[in-house]
């Protein structure tokens, strides 16, 4: 199975744009499924939630259109973050394939101002079965969380899909830890570039990089550049939670001694 | 307050002079509280459980009569793991202090074949708070898993004392994420050194180190030598868990999404 981790650098509010350009980037390379980053189609900084609101789209709008359309050409698989226009506005991922949508996610941890535009998931940390594997998304600051991808791993999932707009230093080494102690593979897809505005500056990290279960960085992007990569990866690895002789690693958990 | 990690280098099976090497080690230096390496004066692989039941000690062992005297005369206290006689035998861990037993912790996940040699942990992860701080402590393997620190956080743990033997190369790094996703100071004490036996050829890794709330590695030992280090921390840091102004970590988990 390949898995695609699609880096990109999106001009603020350049919706069409920024599709056009992932799909630029996504048709250079043949992959089964490809992770996109968090917002991707509209860019992160929204001044406040009219301006988010102004720019999210319902589940079915033109981004949903014209990735659906990419899948359903091509028989792949793609998760991508945007702002979801629904009963509320959420920052969300869609899992979508040949058929249509798949499911999708709603951000449950917000980050910093994420909270005074987008309302709190509220759909869990759902897994998808489909035919190139048991997919589980997280979005950027989720990563903080272990408990999102812990939850991820106990409903089987095998590759996490993490759409991202990272702007602090410490996810890419974390990831690791958090592919470990689940025995999963991840796959983090970060934007470059900069986005002031209102008095926010922000810079995003870049660093997209696919994580094995065994913590192995199969790849990791640069700092600066968009830009694509694939990974060949086994999914059924990731069902194998035997650390040695004497332990399996979710068997192993000692739930009478943890506070939830 | 001053946070000591001592590195050692135990012979197999020589109790009395390892707890002397240990004791010499701690001399050199001035701290408040000393961590010292899981099961520090036995050594580690032993090859059944008879062995260790034969190098096991109770609670108030010549062991802890040693260090308990080094922490009334110099009004210190310390971390230390040792293979404890109880109503089962424990991979344990105490923290003594100048007015002798503070509290004990039995190790909850045991790794590889010590499952064949010890009984789980059956106390949880106790908290103590004393003058220097509120402590709790993991041994080594305890790291894998995030509920191990997770529940020591939620407890209000300020500095994890993290006695280990480690032979894998994933946890220094994966103490940072440890440190990040909860906000507390850590403290592994590993050994170094190599013990063939059995037919299981053991070598230790080293790389003690203390780490911030904020992830930074305050000092780290090196891979082969024993050594003792000392950081000046600030164990109320430990308390703020504040990320920016609208993410508070503890605050901000949704426990009505996560699978325990």
């Amino acid at each position: 199975m390949r898995l695609a981790i699609v880096q990109t650098s999106p001009v603020f509010g350049e919706a069409s744009a920024n599709v056009k350009a992932a799909l630029n980037l996504m048709s250079s390379v043949e992959a089964d499924l490809y992770v996109l980053p968090e917002l991707f189609n509209t860019g992160y900084n929204f001044l406040d939630g009219r301006e988010a609101e102004a720019l999210s789209e319902p589940m079915d709008g033109p981004t949903f259109v014209s990735l659906a359309e990419f899948a359903r050409e091509y028989g792949r698989y793609v998760v991508y973050g945007f702002a979801e226009r629904g009963p509320n506005l959420y920052n969300s991922a869609a899992l979508v394939g040949p058929s249509g949508l798949v499911g999708r996610y709603r951000k449950v941890h917000l980050f910093d101002r994420e909270n005074l535009v987008f309302a709190p998931g509220d759909l869990g940390f759902p897994v998808f079965d489909t035919p190139v594997g048991r997919i589980g998304m997280m979005i950027c600051f989720d990563w903080m969380y272990p408990e999102s991808a812990r939850t991820l791993a106990l409903k089987g999932t095998q590759i996490i899909a993490h759409p991202a707009n990272l702007v602090m230093p410490h996810c890419p080494d974390a990831l690791v830890t958090r592919c470990l102690e689940n025995r999963v593979f991840a796959a983090t897809a970060n934007r470059v570039g900069r986005e002031d505005r209102g008095g926010h500056d922000l810079r995003f990290i870049g660093d997209s990089e696919v994580v094995s279960p065994r913590g192995e960085i199969l790849v990791r992007l640069g700092d600066s550049d968009a830009g694509v990569a694939v990974s060949e990866i086994e999914p059924a690895l990731s069902d194998d939670k035997r650390i040695n002789d004497h332990n399996d690693l979710l068997r192993g958990r000692r739930t009478d001694c943890y506070e939830l």
